[in-house]
């Protein structure tokens, strides 16, 4: 589908600077000439290169990787060179799970090589573990948690079942990793061990490796279980950039690491403790993949031995950064990041998205050969240590702090990519951008546009039974803009947004590969990438296209990109959802109350299988909305009066005002931070995103508000509904300030 | 909760009729009274007697049952004697299923001994099967079908994927058994194998036998796949008696006997053929809870041998009826039965259902000891053969057609019987009374009432996320009757309802025991189901007090005990829900159009594994039902008119209009048949409960209608749109009759 001129209105026209001598180029003949720099062939070298030997943060291949790209991005004409940074990460000299009751058994150790995948046998990998654990060599009773969120434990706690000075296992899935052993510390777990369950990644899923792409029964998935929803980046240096002579905490007064040791673990093992657990059966949902009924343990029968001890020396991080310089607002940066890093081979994740990246930097540099300067400074990142805590990026981010809020205009983040559709999230100012670029994207498999081929996905989704938002499939039928999602965390934008409160676009596709099944294992192999997600690389190149446009289309603009409808609708919508919430937690609150008063719970319940009433607690109560109400509304006045004004005298604008345009909408996103942070969470300032404090990835949208609410800290929330809609009427305000510009007042 | 004035006005005060010489009873002296004859003991010992050994059609055992039921029924006062039927009951000579390629295995035959169980190896058990498949040896390609239902064809023929010439392997569940082989024939397979996942009710559920109560590996659930939703009962003689010297058809002329090969089989046996089948992966939704990615096969790399061979002379059933003449109205009949065949052991299944009916026998033999006796005559059925094809109530009831429709004032059905909650379905003219009943028995594990126990689990499955109707949730909120359900098909009460016309309720409890782990196997024991299902058979005595209850209330009330506004306001809702279904059906008509014309499905689709679009088909029209919507309104006006009228005269009614209200009432539920019976099925005369021609057992409501919208068959949607109007207005009509001999006219 191809955007319509109605849409177009509003966005600015690209200028081009064309250097001297040189053929001018107008946009499209700019993107059909990067698009011809694009090559899925380099990509597939690159791949397999960067992919040959593990390269995770300190070890030999993943400084060869960083050096390596030094070399080709100067070759194509990039002002190139490595920033290091000195972070606190552990890697693990012993790490021991043995099952120690009612039999003994040994568990755990490395994963072992697989027929056909030839690096599944190199030397140099670290032995599965997670990181930021807090090392210890405990031994317990096992508990099963099922997923290890809060309701989990809830459901425990109904039924008389704690956790205290006890070992957890929980799988992986519905929360992120990090918050399954935080949790199980929060409960007094002495341990926490998280598998791999083959419902969610397994065979339960398709077929295993090497037959099929799913998780085998061997493969572990590695990861970070710093704290990060309190802080990313190095544990010893928050807010500050981890140089050298940096001022740091010591471990201990790391607030982000972990207390207790935990260890991650693949379901052959899984199967061998949870097969024994005693106790009562699991509650409905608890049962996984594993061939037997799941039980809850808990009753002294199964007791396990886990043990970390880790090097816990500091190591460097090399980011590699590139610039080219830009010809008319050189002060504007565009910047564009992936990281190269890896748990092990990492060839989804994440170089399958860096040398997509790789090819844009390429292609760039081929347009610099053939005269062509952007208007903006572009700025390209691939950043290191992303994988134990966005190291990287972040101790970059803070150390760059002042100049990044003085000149960035935008991050664009990618990581892993894959086979299928594009995902899109980010600042919701930037989503008709990004959908103009969908509509000018092909499609590798159907020859469709990404949009076209988005927009069936969810129709059909929708058609065949999916959960699906209503307003994305509004606006998937009507061919209306796609609604981006919004960011939580997970990968190298945290801090760009949500700390230094820049607008931020994500970009991967995906949905039809299958390295999700060895994510973060041995197995996530150039072998594997090529047969099982991405053949070819053909989606890497569609990748390149996508963020090359993004970029150029911004780097170029004469006035900013943004639409800022787009983002006050949005907020708008939010706003709804946090009444409704309130509602629905009263609602809740009340039921609880009502069906503990008829003795419900007693009388609904199996005696053989006794659960008890959830706790009752008071009516959760209306929160003060109406200054946020206000806000909004003035938020959407402003946004949408801008838009008329500016697409009325836009093609009338003078330099001059061009100029003052950009200057008060580059950091207009920045007016969204409260200095003071979250609650709890200072660093992140962002008051309309951030990762969730019990999601860890997932979005929470005006989170100073949703999640007191959630947590029942009511006077967070009226306090933070309070300072939201200050933020929002000085983005407002500024709104109108761009307009009186535009209208020449 | 007890029963609100409010709920009880409409309903006739009980009328007792007291033999000469005894002290009156009056009506909670006489359910108290009944209520100390019943004993769980009692119903211990007789189901260790009955459950001894195999009682399936034609088994030694199964007739030893009759005679000792017999002899049990007289010494407790009871006028009772054996009616035997002869009908064709197949039973396998041979059975044989094996893998032929890629290697060969031997599968099948009888389940082995359990330790613990001590009936699991005693001789004389039929090996597994399933009665009424057409024998025959064939060996073919297998595919696999999910649960073998409509849909899962339409998913195959989107993928390529078709059955014809093949033998298909279908998981229980979802759908009726029955329907698998005859969907499988439809769609030209050349053979069926049925199989227990473990995920429906095995390990997936909780643990297995003998260590918990679900299913185990070498478990087969048995049972009838004749074409019942055609008709059930002797399949020689459809409508009639098959008495020994009843015209029978041969047959090749049964349209009720399949015609291809079929087999059950244990997920021990099937997970070794699924395990090595080919073919794509399978559809969101088909993976079951084996350890292994399961694929569809068909791809000629998995041949298996199916060979059936059947001895099908005809054999005996024997019902044992009991009776005790009314003293008032002897020519008003309240009749109760059970079935006492099972296909093992049948403890769970039908026993348990069968003692609690034994000990309404005996407590009401009790009465006529103490010189109670019932207004009305009271007949007592423990019928057999009811397992393949509810043989001996057919058969009673085709036998004794004209007699039931002049003397039946309501059939009250119970089967299998569990440990949980009641469960209630029937005719919603007897809802009111049900829920009387329920709110003045106790739960025997809570205390509380079995109304307030329903109505507890309800909200609070509701609270905990269960998909709940609003309706239902709406009574167990306010306290209101609870909607009872609609009754399909599955059990004894089938002739009665849907070909006789007479009023139906089907009872049991359930929800919390494990029997269903066991449904059909040689390991539904006595040993299991009094360890794993109702220990002690409290439920077994609950039950006994529930349908004594409804069965003196309706014997003795000196008029008839339905309200029939319950009926009226439940077909409106019935109607409601046929406007809103052919709505749906036009909008997804609509959209699989809108969404070809678009490509939707090839861009929405992963190329590497492809799936097709569905069939596109013209838009559903709008249905002509405002005879119907006129009928349903004249429906609820008559029963509310009638309501207030009695509930203002009954006091004052004298006994000839009592009289004449009885006649007129008794048999008003007959006006809902159409003689000419539903479309290709004119043995169910019902038009407003049927069982599903595609669900089997579960309900379809207003099925003329309802089925032709599903089946795209307009005409007789339209057709029989007016049919139902018209037994509506009979109906109708009919209650403005009885409020003229209310209000004296």
């Amino acid at each position: 589908m191809r955007i319509s001129s109605r849409m177009l209105a509003g966005v600015a026209a690209l200028g081009l600077a064309i250097g001297a001598g040189a053929k001018p180029l107008d946009q499209s003949g700019v993107e059909a000439a990067f698009d011809s720099g694009v090559s899925s062939a380099d990509q597939l070298e690159w791949l397999k290169t960067m992919a040959a030997a593990p390269n995770h943060v300190g070890a030999p291949h993943n400084k060869a990787n960083a050096d390596y790209m030094l070399g080709l991005f100067k070759s194509w004409g990039w002002d190139a060179h490595i920033e290091t940074f000195q972070v606190l990460y552990p890697t693990p000299i012993s790490t021991a799970v043995e099952l120690i009751a009612p039999e003994h058994i040994v568990l755990g150790g490395q994963e072992p090589p697989v027929a056909g995948d030839d690096t599944s046998g190199v030397a140099g990998a670290l032995p599965p573990y997670v990181a930021y654990q807090g090392d210890g060599d405990v031994t317990a009773d096992l508990v099963y948690v099922n997923f290890g969120m809060p309701d989990d434990y809830k459901a425990l706690a109904r039924r008389g079942i704690d956790v205290k000075g006890k070992i957890v296992i929980a799988r992986y899935g519905v929360g992120w990793r990090g918050l399954k052993p935080l949790l199980a510390q929060w409960h007094g777990a002495a341990g926490c061990i998280i598998y791999s369950d083959p419902a969610q990644d397994g065979y339960g899923q398709d077929d295993v490796y090497p037959k099929g792409g799913m998780r085998p029964p061997f493969a572990v998935q590695r990861g970070s279980v710093m704290d990060m929803p309190i802080a990313p980046g190095d544990p010893l240096t928050p807010g500050i950039g981890a140089t050298a002579g940096a001022k740091r905490l010591t471990r201990a007064e790391a607030p982000t690491i972990l207390k207790i040791p935990a260890l991650p673990m693949s379901y052959a093992d899984a199967s061998k403790l949870l097969a024994r657990l005693g106790g009562p059966s699991v509650p409905n949902g608890w049962q996984g993949g594993l061939p037997f009924a799941y039980h809850t343990g808990g009753d002294g029968g199964t007791k396990v031995r886990l043990a970390v001890k880790s090097d816990w020396s500091l190591k460097p991080v090399y980011n590699v950064i590139a610039t080219i310089k830009g010809a008319t607002l050189p002060d504007q940066w565009v910047m564009r990041g992936n990281h190269h890093d890896g748990w092990v081979m990492g060839a989804a994740d994440p170089l399958s998205g860096n040398v997509a990246m790789m090819s844009e930097m390429k292609a760039i540099g081929g347009l610099l050969k053939q005269g062509w300067r952007p208007a903006r400074t572009i700025v390209y990142a691939s950043w290191d240590g992303e994988e134990p805590a966005l190291l990287g990026s972040t101790e970059w981010a803070e150390q760059h702090a002042d100049e990044l809020k003085r000149k960035a205009v935008i991050y664009i983040n990618s990581d892993g990519n894959g086979r299928g559709f594009l995902n899109a999230g980010g600042s919701h100012d930037f989503q008709h951008l990004i959908n103009q670029v969908m509509a000018d994207v092909t499609d590798p498999e159907t020859g469709a546009t990404v949009a076209a081929r988005a927009r069936a996905a969810i129709r059909v989704g929708a058609y065949e039974g999916d959960k699906t938002d209503a307003r994305l499939l509004a606006a998937a039928e009507s061919g209306g803009d796609l609604p981006i999602d919004a960011l939580g965390s997970g990968s190298d934008f945290s801090a760009y947004l949500q700390h230094l409160g820049l607008p931020v676009l994500d970009l991967g596709f995906g949905g039809e590969g299958q390295s999700g099944g060895v994510y973060h294992s041995l197995y996530d192999s150039f072998h594997h990438f090529t047969t099982f997600d991405d053949p070819g690389l053909k989606y890497g190149a569609a990748l390149s296209k996508v963020a090359g446009r993004v970029v150029l289309r911004i780097a170029d603009a004469d006035t900013p990109t943004m639409r800022f409808g787009d983002f006050a609708d949005t907020v708008g919508v939010y706003l709804d959802e946090l009444g409704k919430l309130a509602d629905q937690r009263r609602e809740r609150d009340r039921k609880v109350e009502a069906l503990g008063k008829d003795d419900a719970f007693r009388l609904a319940a199996d005696p053989l299988k006794p659960v008890g009433a959830p706790i009752a607690e008071a009516a959760t109560p209306h929160i003060e909305l109406a200054a946020l109400a206000d806000a909004v509304d003035h938020l959407k006045k402003a946004a949408h009066a801008y838009y008329t004004a500016y697409a009325d005298k836009n093609a009338t604008l003078d330099p001059a005002r061009r100029a003052r345009l950009n200057g008060l909408l580059r950091d207009i996103d920045q007016l969204l931070l409260d200095d003071r942070g979250l609650p709890g969470r200072p660093w992140y300032k962002h008051l309309v995103y951030a990762p969730g404090r019990l999601t860890g990835y997932g979005a929470k949208t005006l989170p100073g508000v949703r999640e007191a609410i959630e947590d029942r800290r009511f006077a967070d929330a009226n306090l933070y509904a309070g300072r939201t809609a200050k933020v929002l009427e000085n983005y407002a305000d500024r709104l109108d300030q761009a307009r009186a510009v535009v209208e020449g007042r």
